[in-house]
């Protein structure tokens, strides 16, 4: 182990003392990350086996079907509400691919999500990538907002830890969780919402830096305004502005057709710590600001 | 009312659309956001009423001894443990402020922190300034971060327009909300804590844009490593770092007491939208990057 000199930072207010990094584990899993920042192609999800979950949502089901063009080898699909017409169309798309609905809702407790992991794991033997995309958009719902958005995507990522975590002699794997634009910046009228998706980008940065550890790579794809139902009609906290979903639909959007094309070039790009800005058609992984550095 | 035009964005990916605001209640309420960017002044505290969720933890305690200096007129704490020996020792320093203790725990239902706050202000009649100060750190515990520290937090904050919302015939108010840096970048060996310190921050920025239809201002304190008893021993996510703890602290920190000036300073300086970062004794407001605009 080599102590590393971080970057030099230069804003008054950073802890400036010269930081030495304590890496672990590095140089025997380094080549997991250059896997993940260098597999830019289109054949990347060939016979790939993927978990999404809420991928028949209104996101979620044109992702799955351009999943499917893929020729992924599985998509387990994890819903809270089964829709078997939904299902049944998608396992026609593309019969290379073995389409699967399992009914999964993201707020019960971890040891159930495990429990539900393990019959995947069993079944399939090994799973590439997790898609974490359960949201709910409703901010006279406090708790449920929070428990979707993020309790239920860190504990489903924290269960799926157990069978990927090289620590525990585990393949690694990758996750790509949906956060959203408002992350970045909020829609005021949503803070709830907005809070809860601003914790979602902020938990996945992390996970993308713990890789060299876990052998688990992740990044987020952040959808703008995309024409869903759950942006046709939504509370406001508080009915701040009881038009809030109108006066969106007012600005350019996007077709959930095109954010899922964009959705699925970011997986293709597979990129660890990438955080994707999916908006009116266009990809942009963003650069975020640095304000401050814990130095460890 | 007037149509405004929004500031022109130059960023590729911003919804260029010229988009018109839609201010409501606009110029009857100017005066409260005025007022809350023009008080930086040691006298603005000044027989004040203040309720101050957490102000027994660690920099909540020194937090509370530097607001005694102010000559407050009430400090309401609200902690989840009576701990009366610090009470009584809170009492005794300033015969000008009367120091009350309420036990308080920011994970019940929101109808609970409605009842508290109804007995607080039959009593003071006007509540001037709410800091919301409870958090925990311990990344094994997912649930319980962020219950407390985004989930409570947004109740008490929902809780308390109740009685504040210019709406509502209240008067408004000033709500502190303690955030931390890990809200701007993470600590990654934490990143639960950290994404529930990342949606306060976000949460925060929102209700200070709505203060014009609330008339809530509210800003965010963001405490940089502080040496209290939360940093001295803590769990990482999945134990990535069993040392993070030790790693953290081997850089510079900042004491309880110095977190406490800044701290007491910033809200002295009253700042609707405040981002302060707080660390090694030094008091910052961030600018925050601007990557999409809603437009509404």
């Amino acid at each position: 182990m080599f102590p590393k000199l971080c970057r030099p930072l230069s804003s008054i207010n950073f802890r400036t003392v010269k930081c030495f990094c304590k890496p672990r584990q590095l140089n025997k899993y380094y080549n997991i990350i250059a896997r993940a920042n260098s597999s830019a192609s289109s054949s990347f999800l060939c016979d790939k086996n993927v978990i999404f979950v809420a991928g028949l949502g209104d996101i979620g089901l044109d992702t799955s079907k351009e999943l499917l063009k893929r020729d992924l080898k599985n998509l387990v699909i994890l819903d809270r509400i089964d829709k078997p017409e939904l299902v049944c169309e998608l396992k026609e798309l593309n019969p290379k691919t073995k389409v699967t609905f399992m009914p999964y809702d993201v707020t019960v407790p971890i040891a159930e999500s495990k429990k539900l992991l393990k019959k995947i794991f069993d079944k399939l033997k090994c799973v590439d990538i997790l898609i974490n995309g359960a949201g709910i958009l409703d901010d006279h719902k406090i708790e449920a907002t929070i428990a979707v958005n993020y309790t239920g995507l860190v504990n489903t990522t924290t269960a799926i830890m157990d069978f990927w975590d090289i620590r525990k002699g585990g393949p690694g794997g990758i996750i790509c969780n949906i956060g959203s634009v408002t992350g970045f910046n909020p829609i005021t009228q949503v803070p709830v919402y907005s809070g809860s998706k601003a914790a979602v980008v902020n938990f996945t940065s992390s996970l993308a830096k713990l890789a060299h550890i876990t052998g688990v790579t992740a990044y987020t794809v952040n959808p703008g305004i995309t024409r869903t139902s759950l942006v046709a009609k939504f509370n406001s906290w508080l009915d701040v502005e009881p038009d809030v979903a109108e006066l969106l639909l007012e600005h350019p959007t996007q077709s959930t057709k095109e954010c899922a094309a964009s959705f699925v070039k970011a997986i293709e790009k597979n990129k660890n710590g990438g955080l994707w800005f999916l908006d009116q058609g266009i990809l942009e992984d963003i650069k975020w600001d640095k304000h401050w550095d814990p130095c460890i």
